[in-house]
């Protein structure tokens, strides 16, 4: 499938540095759909190894676990992991106590102290650690990051809605704790809104909407405000049929900023300033390299942190039962 | 009650320093029976007015704002936030905008995102800020962390089980969001646990038991661990009848310590370390003075940060509705 083991032209070509030795810890979906194309044709990486009990590629050395990959490949120098989320921190800390740089999908960790606890570990061992917010990476987020730096702020509606059974078919563990229902996508949406509003904000009021047989809300109201009082508001919710939206609108004293299509076009006043195909994971994995090669961390916590103050702070109602 | 007002010798003798003068914000049950007897037993402080648009106090000047206080009393230092939870945030900010030091009490906030922005802000502004965790002032919790920092420790287990309608009667707020429900309670174990423990440590698995009324769980089971493996075990309760616990045993390579009574009683291996009258308010005024007189912060947002991971990540069950 990927055959970079037997493309060794990749390593010399491209880029003035050698490429990075990676191996990909859990193989499933989301490895296959995003990390393995994205890693392919990145020309910073090779990918050497995989870890995963169950699952393996072909062309690439597969290994049954962490510790024999880290074993059987000495020389690897970062890891990605794409376990599920309870997995990730007893994966991350294996990987940073041998020295490796380390990526971690999103989100970074089932709670927020064992990412605490990984930013400290990283900084003792001096490894770098990025906590991989893929949606940071749409093609309208620097740009809207950059007009909005300077603007004064008047309001942000943020509308997350989508198909859960278009999108996260059979997934049984959203439902779960930890899993986060509706708030799997909408973390994205937050994963850009710390992004591009230039101040920090915090919940004011939330209403969690939860199937009576789910563990998780299907659907969110989130009332947010920032220090100069900005009203920013967020719909999240999984039972949209037909079209489906991931937009933010910020109005300005400059006009309306309008990132729409989970980021990939930015509209400005009555300007289409960008529309471009989704390329996030090579973004993420430029950033990654990066990261990698000045040995420097990467984590914020922001968006993990909003979620969880959701749950926290936020009413629940429950709803009708989920059947998918 | 107070009578400060009238005893100026305070401010001159028993302190090489001069006072703080202090204003408080919310005048409440815990203002009236914590805050108002340290500060008046305090060297450091001197309570020159209170804000609160219900309550005032003999002998002390009361303002019905926090804006009219700082309006009234231009030369105040220091302000102790003693308002129910959702209202610390926006007190706190004016507080800081007008440069005073401030207090804090448990928790910090309604969410973890809008302590953030006041650690911001106090940073920004130069002003001291406390997060005034006030069980960690309790007579044991020093020697038990100075005793616990050298050794292995292979086992902790927490036990906090109050009768919510001896310690909270009438206080519907406790069921709502952001009231906590037993993790009001329980905050203050964990706000103990993560100063005497050595290492952090992070939620594997937890179970909250949630009244059909009420948003808030009335019971919860915690399982922790730390970068060692080491478990660490909770179970708070607010359905306790007869004897009330509040203890915390660490067995370590060098014998068991405990400490019990909410931290007032310290037991290492058969002997009795300590036991003493908990006096948590005059140590925590004690702390205050010296970050204001340091015009540094202290903000630990860990035990917050715990509860916020328990509900992002326990496990709901519903329980029998709560009748006071």
């Amino acid at each position: 499938m990927l055959g970079i083991q037997n493309a060794p032209f990749l390593i010399t070509t491209g880029n003035p540095m050698s490429t990075i030795d990676i191996g990909l810890v859990g193989v499933g979906k989301i490895a296959c759909d995003q990390h393995l194309p994205a890693i392919d044709s990145s020309p910073d990486f090779r990918l050497v190894a995989t870890a995963d009990p169950h699952s393996r590629l072909d062309g690439v050395d597969g290994y049954d676990s962490l510790a024999a990959m880290l074993n059987g490949v000495p020389g690897l120098q970062a890891v990605a992991i794409c376990t599920p989320t309870h997995l990730r921190y007893s994966q991350a800390r294996i990987a940073l106590e041998h020295g490796k740089g380390v990526l971690l999908e999103k989100p970074p960790g089932a709670t927020l102290s064992e990412v605490e606890d990984l930013i400290s570990q990283a900084d003792r061992q001096g490894c770098p650690l990025f906590a991989a917010w893929h949606s940071r990476f749409a093609p309208g987020v620097a740009a809207a990051r950059e007009w909005l730096a300077e603007k004064a702020i008047h309001r942000v509606e943020i509308e997350w809605k989508e198909d859960v059974r278009v999108w996260h078919p059979g997934q049984a563990w959203i439902w779960e704790p930890g899993g986060m229902g509706v708030f799997d996508p909408g973390i994205n949406a937050l994963s850009i809104v710390t992004r591009i509003l230039p101040r920090a904000f915090f919940l004011r009021e939330a209403s969690l909407q939860v199937p009576s047989n789910c563990q998780t809300p299907i659907a969110a109201e989130l009332s947010f405000s920032d220090a100069q009082d900005t009203p920013i508001h967020a719909a999240f919710d999984f039972r949209q049929t037909g079209p489906q939206t991931w937009d933010i609108h910020v109005d300005t004293d400059d006009g309306r900023l309008s990132l729409t299509h989970g980021g990939s076009r930015l509209v400005i006043g009555r300007q289409v300033v960008l529309e471009a195909e989704e390329r996030e994971y090579a973004g993420l994995y430029a950033r990654f390299a990066e990261l990698v090669r000045a040995g420097t961390s990467d984590v914020d916590v922001a968006p993990l942190r909003h979620v969880a103050d959701a749950f926290l702070y936020g009413h629940r109602e429950i709803v009708d039962a989920f059947v998918e």
